[in-house]
């Protein structure tokens, strides 16, 4: 093969990826902004893809299903949620503190955010099983976030080697349980009340 | 008044509470049935009151909404499963192994039971909402039930007298979690394996 053949290759490989990507990105917009306006409920794969400027059959090659759609957008809405969870806690300098706000961070962006706290009360009934019955694949996602941010602090806070991944799950569950049902004997409309829950409750979980 | 016009009264006053309780317990009875049997969705108040052999109008009368008559039927149903968590634990001497294995029970109970185990799998969408977003009676029921053993067991075992109301709540929102969404890497399909698990996490909380 000549070089510039395998420029245009290499050229070709570099590119498609990028295209794909852009297009997958495009609809993922087009599927928020739909979901977020119309709920779940009334919006198609077709109001999707004319939302997107792309045909439905675009859209379905890539998401098979609306389940699917609706899955890679709370799949990617948590991604953004991870990073502002990042941003907000990188100053604080011990696990514990870290869990603390994170706790109140969470529940403070989960409930303004128009997909979760907002088809939540647009909703329910639709959303609802996206975030428990059906809810594996965030529960996983969250849980491997936080898995990760544990471990690491284990090795930098000297916390021990066991595994992080069963405490990560029951902060996430808290968590999610304050987001599906607020109503609670335990103050948490109060951020400073929040943190002292997660204080008193979540933060004695690191060393359990 | 005569004292037989007092005793008619009296009598009076003894036998209505006995009709009406019978009667509200026929409707109940019937909706349980009714919504176990045909998911409650498809079920009316109609369906209920043929079921019951009563008149629609007398299901109105106690139940104002179909909403009401479910809440109803899962608070009955929550104080029957109380009942079998009190008979499942009393024989075990604190209250940590009373909390271990109430939870473990808890899990089997709610799981297997026709109205929230299996109303969950036949019709996610419209029970979730009364699990969750609307579980607010009885998620209070369930924290009060946990709540008074907590308290009591606090005197007993000398535990100090904070209020135990947060750790109950806390304990509950994590078993509901669990049988809203059982897919976790913390494996709970063996009872040995959710028995550890409540001893590990749960347990401590009864001393924070």
């Amino acid at each position: 093969m000549t070089t510039s053949a395998n420029d245009s290759l290499l050229a070709r490989a570099i590119a498609r990826p990028e295209t794909e990507e852009k297009v997958a990105r495009r609809i993922l917009d087009a599927a928020l902004d739909q979901f977020t306006t119309f709920g779940l409920r009334r919006s198609s794969m077709d109001d999707v893809a004319r939302r997107a400027g792309v045909s439905r059959v675009t859209v379905y090659r890539r998401f098979q299903t609306k389940d699917g759609l609706v899955e890679a957008c709370l799949l990617r809405e948590g991604s953004r949620f991870f990073q502002k969870l990042d941003t907000a806690v990188a100053a604080l300098p011990t696990m514990e503190e870290r869990v603390v706000e994170g706790f109140v961070v969470a529940l403070r962006y989960t409930r303004a955010h128009p997909l979760f706290g907002g088809l939540l009360r647009l909703e329910p009934e639709v959303v609802l099983p996206y975030l428990t019955v059906q809810g594996g694949p965030s529960l996983e996602a969250t849980c491997d976030y936080l898995t990760a941010h544990l471990r690491r602090a284990q090795q930098v806070e000297g916390r021990g080697d066991s595994d992080p991944r069963p405490v990560a799950e029951l902060m996430v569950r808290v968590a999610v349980s304050f987001l599906l049902n607020p109503s609670s004997c335990i103050e948490m409309e109060d951020e400073d009340q929040a943190r002292a829950f997660a204080r008193r409750y979540l933060a004695p979980l690191l060393d359990a």
